[in-house]
């Protein structure tokens, strides 16, 4: 494998704490934030502007874009449901948003409350209000195939299907699509071979990202998968908290602190300075105190003699 | 990839309970062996031949091996430390032997107390025993390269050490050698060229199995990695329980739960009733009502809508 590098895309301050009951204080989520920056995270999915009413866990986040935006370096990203969220995260100054589209129509009726076209719709108003922006302010706007794996709702997902909507959402104005296996149904040989298709559909650059969750097991398999296939950015939270509240039984993403020791160890530059990153799951332990915090290697340690390319 | 079928060799039995401290009653052992050879596991590591002193989880080893071989079908394999060893299990019937080489001379000496040119020595005699049975009685013989990948105590382990060792142990007679990443350091990359430089050094038919632990999370990506690398049988013990004692913080073996799922989720045979599977950690959760138990396809459930191949 001729694979130099990979962008970690930390989604715990998303994913992982819409996944959780107790709400972690705005300045905690900073501290958390700039920690895992300082660790050399370069790309930090940092909230959801999604209604509080919703996701009371992530009313903040306006306030942390703005502060994550004073991180140097740092790539701020957020979700988005809507036009309407799409310009609250502008104006806060995100480098990147993403859209979920759920193949699954039934989980985008529960997560979205709209329907396939309904969300192809928002997908070409936030497209055309990002293009209306000085070039200087405009995001980099991703729509995320949620669900394409199989969804907990409606079960089994027809590749077919995935491929339609990448094709739709492209030309509905996303610069990218996103393969997204929100319910951890996923396995290798499909990850590679949707990675492969979607690609040979809308073109190579416009599928440059997974995210996956473990719900299986299989999330490092999947994402080694993913790597094979030309994948360039995989999302994990960092002690794999995550799910979707939405889609019954999905549970945590892929860990940050495993997937940064697989791709290291495979000689992967990945920007992440790992002892330094396995000190900051104190902040998340110390937030959350009786929580499932997963991950192997934070217990195990890094291997003796071993060396980080 | 094009595999058709995997042998999943189940090593709870022996790597499992020997790294638990509570033991194990014959009769549970018998029922468990029993309830996982009816879920479909064709090959299960029963025991260890070593003396009950050091396991005393493992001293009713013959027995459960003479049980073990009323099971119609099951191909019953045992670990052994030497000649003496060998000959007992032999004695006891089993299908299969395997002799641990740890390439790390280090911990050689503390697992087996014994240098390499002494555990060579016992493969030549264990070899030359075999040699003189008659041929329905002759076992499959095996070599194990354990800490192949990296030694908790050595730390880095040379590549060019693993092939010379797996040199050396085929030519003292074993009939194959097995791949073990008994510390788990290993990577996808370095089990895959791992596997391919030792198939091309002692023969393709002569390394077909490895034995992999999920340590730093890795496990079922490094099983990924060697099947693409051609290997046939992997272990793995149900719940992940599991580690060597010698080898201090080496941990639980890969999930046999979810690597059933991942490779029957790849349309990969592996003659298994996964729901059965799953069943029959009851028993083990139910002897030992306090030890971690490992896995996620447990939790998870199976998808909705997946069909087995």
């Amino acid at each position: 494998m001729a694979v130099k590098e990979i962008l970690v895309s930390e989604v715990g301050p998303r994913d992982g704490l819409q996944s959780i009951k107790a709400i972690m204080p705005t300045e905690y989520k900073k501290n958390w934030i700039s920690a895992m920056a300082k660790a050399g995270i370069a790309e930090i999915e940092v909230g959801s502007f999604v209604p509080a009413s919703v996701f009371p866990q992530l009313a903040d986040t306006a306030q942390i874009v703005r502060y994550a935006k004073t991180i140097k370096g740092l790539q701020v990203a957020a979700l988005v449901p809507n036009l309407k969220g799409a310009i609250a995260a502008i104006n806060a100054g995100v480098d990147k948003l993403s859209i979920p589209f759920s193949v699954s129509e039934t989980h985008s009726l529960r997560n979205l409350k709209r329907n396939h076209q309904q969300v192809i719709d928002e997908v070409r108003q936030i497209s055309r209000y990002i293009s209306q922006l000085p070039k200087a302010q405009r995001p980099h706007f991703e729509a995320s195939l949620s669900t394409a794996f199989g969804c907990t709702i409606e079960g089994t997902i027809a590749e077919s299907a995935v491929l339609a909507s990448a094709e739709k959402l492209i030309e509905a104005g996303a610069a990218e699509v996103g393969l997204s296996d929100t319910t951890g149904y996923g396995n290798p040989q499909q990850v590679k071979r949707l990675v492969e298709q979607i690609k040979a559909c809308v073109g190579n650059e416009k599928l440059t990202s997974v995210h996956l969750h473990n719900t299986r097991g299989l999330g490092l398999a999947n994402a080694l998968a993913a790597i094979e296939a030309g994948i360039e950015t995989i999302d994990s939270s960092m002690a794999g908290i995550g799910g979707c509240p939405f889609a019954p039984g999905a549970s945590g993403n892929i860990v940050t602190e495993d997937l940064v020791f697989m791709l290291q160890s495979m000689g992967i530059q990945t920007g992440i300075d790992l002892p330094q990153l396995l000190e900051v799951r104190h902040i998340l332990r110390a937030a959350f105190p009786s929580e499932p915090l997963y991950g192997f290697t934070p217990d195990a340690g890094i291997p003796k003699g071993f060396v980080a390319p």
